[in-house]
């Protein structure tokens, strides 16, 4: 229905694959667009500005703070990095559905900005499975493993804030239910009041012409 | 994901197709129960009890209606009609998704009760698709048409409140559509908070077990 594309916000545990489902729905729709992070870090070997990140100097990047330019950012080790809010909303008004993959935090900030966002979380079939990924194959230290259950844990917490939860147990499949939920998204009323004034309004000329 | 059926509620302008809409989607998919209506009208011809309705005494209406069993009721040409809660909550719980057809202030009244009921609006494709049904093969009287218009104008005030709309242009895609939208309302994170904490509640016992 609605033509404007939707932000779709894509959290998750660690490990459970979430990467590889917005890949792979990426290569099997062509109405989708990913949103590309911006950083002051060094660009490495391998990696093309505007593919991997947009590649800022720490002058430009607070700059784009200034003008509000990012939807979330956060400094990390010295750098920054953030998603420019120009980049998504030039996207989606050219009607690409836009993913943006972020952890919890970053996702209730954007959230704020556009509230009309769809959030996603994407969970392990069962506790057992994620542990499972998590330990690996027991060559582990463990601290390692304390830390990732940690941070599981920790992952955990703010899972009711999205609007939906999305299952990863076959990737096929789960990319396939990934695409009908943003694409269903697209009937929700709030996403089709011009369509529904537009025929409101013809139905009352109607009504006089009779 | 839930196990616990969905109540769906299905509005729409008259004259749209939403009855043939829902008599596709019970055909189809055997997940579906529909709703039925209590009545105190009498039996007609053909009809059979606890198939095209519920037909009950006034006595045994208002006695319901003391008890706060009806999910919605409403008093036409003298005779009550509504919606008995006991028999949607029981096909819920069997998880069945519980389909529920019926107008807008009667929609209302259900999802105050029920505010995690899904609510769908069915639409035509445009106003003009919605106009020549009404009008007909011309050879109704002006004002019939009239009236006729008139409702789908005032069928049209509140579309807004329903969760999503429901544009049915083609029945076989539309009752694809219909049977998707309610399936994916499975996922909501609001409709998973057992399974969400379970796997909260296993990762922590798992974090203190290394």
């Amino acid at each position: 229905m609605s033509d404007t594309g939707i932000l779709t916000i894509i959290s998750g545990f660690s490990g459970v694959g979430k990467g590889t489902l917005v890949k792979k729905l990426l290569e099997n729709y062509d109405n989708y667009a990913l949103s590309i992070s911006a950083t002051t870090r060094q660009m490495r070997v391998g990696e093309k500005d505007g593919e991997s990140y947009f590649f800022l100097s720490k002058e430009e990047f607070e700059n784009r703070i200034e003008k509000n330019d990012f939807l979330e950012y956060a400094n990390y080790v010295g750098n920054y990095y953030g998603t420019p809010k120009s980049y998504v909303v030039e996207q989606l008004k050219q009607g690409k559905d836009v993913l943006l993959e972020i952890e919890i935090q970053g996702a209730m900030q954007v959230k704020k900005l556009m509230p009309e966002a769809l959030t996603i979380f994407v969970m392990p079939p069962s506790a057992n499975t994620l542990k499972d990924r998590l330990v690996g194959r027991g060559t582990e230290k463990k601290e390692v493993i304390e830390a990732r259950l940690g941070r599981a844990v920790e992952e955990s917490q703010g899972i009711e804030n999205y609007d939906y939860i999305l299952v990863n147990d076959d990737l096929e499949e789960s990319t396939k239910r990934l695409n009908e939920l943003i694409s269903l998204a697209h009937d929700a009323s709030f996403r089709n009041y011009n369509f529904i004034n537009k025929i409101r309004e013809e139905l009352k000329v109607f009504r006089k012409e009779i």
